[in-house]
């Protein structure tokens, strides 16, 4: 009897700064094996406690450049002022393996990749549960960066610009309680796993079955 | 904040006779008090131990071609000399309520679905694990009701035909062990209840969260 195999599937994570995006992402890292990271390039500067090819893979602009012109790059864009994009090399081969690869990128690096891999592609859309809610975790998080108000006035207009995008994903997750949010990111990493259009193998096996019947 | 609701899914299962897709709908129906299952209406003669209504609508064949006429039928297909179909308001009025319905009909029936409920639709594809296996249960089937070697060489025939459409499924279950096909099937359902485009409401919402932002 043929094998069934699977190839992997792109799992994009976005919400607005505050919602909970990076904990179930890392959560989901931790409980499946079969999942790995992208990481992102990007030509900011690194930060104190940074580490390359593991938070990022920082570049210099001119290289970064190079990257998009030589089509390296699955999807990239420029936001304040630096840019961040999507190695494809890493990409290609863990798919091609049949391991998943999860992406926390933002609405215009997931229009991006539906363009280009729409058939691999899930997406899901993380939204906070209140407003006040969404709010606080701003003020928090601007807080321990030392941010100044108008820093902070840009983090929320962000915050909503990016919102107004959740209509073009798949699953929309509202973290009231960020344990069954987690729940339900996996549930549809598991259950999308299973479409007939990720088994490769299954004709052959579908003509196994049939054969002198 | 506005309440977000949902409206009930059409969660298909097919399979050849003998892979396993009545024990697997009937877990399912026990463990979801929000779904149920769509009763067909036939014109074929009622067997012992049927029960109008659970089983299915008896039905003559000029109310069933009444019912055809006026639109009643969400699908139907001519089996054997006898006519099977779906009426449609028992699935329209559990639908509004935002609970799920099961369907356990044929390829035909599913075409037929595709056409008119695309995205209230949700189909499973449910695959024995060995021709083997398969030979054996629809044996078995055939001497439970006292079947000739011809009729279990066209229950045969039917079984190979009815796999042969497997490709048009959203989602495909190899039923190598009953307990883990029924958490496929179950995991599906769990998924697909939280697709973005069944929600209803998310526009107010994600008004309210960016509202003052």
């Amino acid at each position: 009897m043929d094998k069934i195999t699977r190839r992997g599937l792109m799992y994009v994570m976005s919400s607005p700064s505050g919602a909970g995006k990076t904990t179930i992402t890392r959560a989901l890292l931790r409980n499946n094996d079969n999942l790995s990271l992208s990481i992102s390039a990007t030509t900011r500067k690194r930060r104190a406690g940074e580490v390359h090819a593991q938070d990022y893979y920082f570049v210099e602009p001119d290289a970064f450049q190079n990257m998009i012109d030589n089509d390296e790059m699955l999807e990239h864009a420029k936001v304040f002022d630096n840019y961040y994009g999507t190695p494809r090399a890493p990409v290609d081969k863990t798919l091609s393996e049949g391991k998943d690869v999860i992406f926390d990128i933002d609405w215009q690096g997931t229009q991006q990749l539906s363009e280009i891999a729409r058939e691999d592609l899930v997406t899901v859309f993380i939204l906070p549960p209140a407003r006040a809610e969404l709010e606080k975790r701003l003020r928090e998080r601007s807080r321990d960066t030392l941010e100044s108000d108008s820093d902070i006035r840009g983090r929320m207009a962000k915050a909503a610009d990016e919102m107004s995008h959740y209509s073009e994903y798949d699953y929309v997750i509202i973290n009231n309680d960020v344990d069954e949010a987690i729940k339900k990111a996996q549930l549809i990493l598991d259950a999308e796993r299973i479409k007939r259009r990720r088994m490769a193998g299954l004709s052959n096996f579908v003509r196994g079955l049939k054969d002198g019947l």
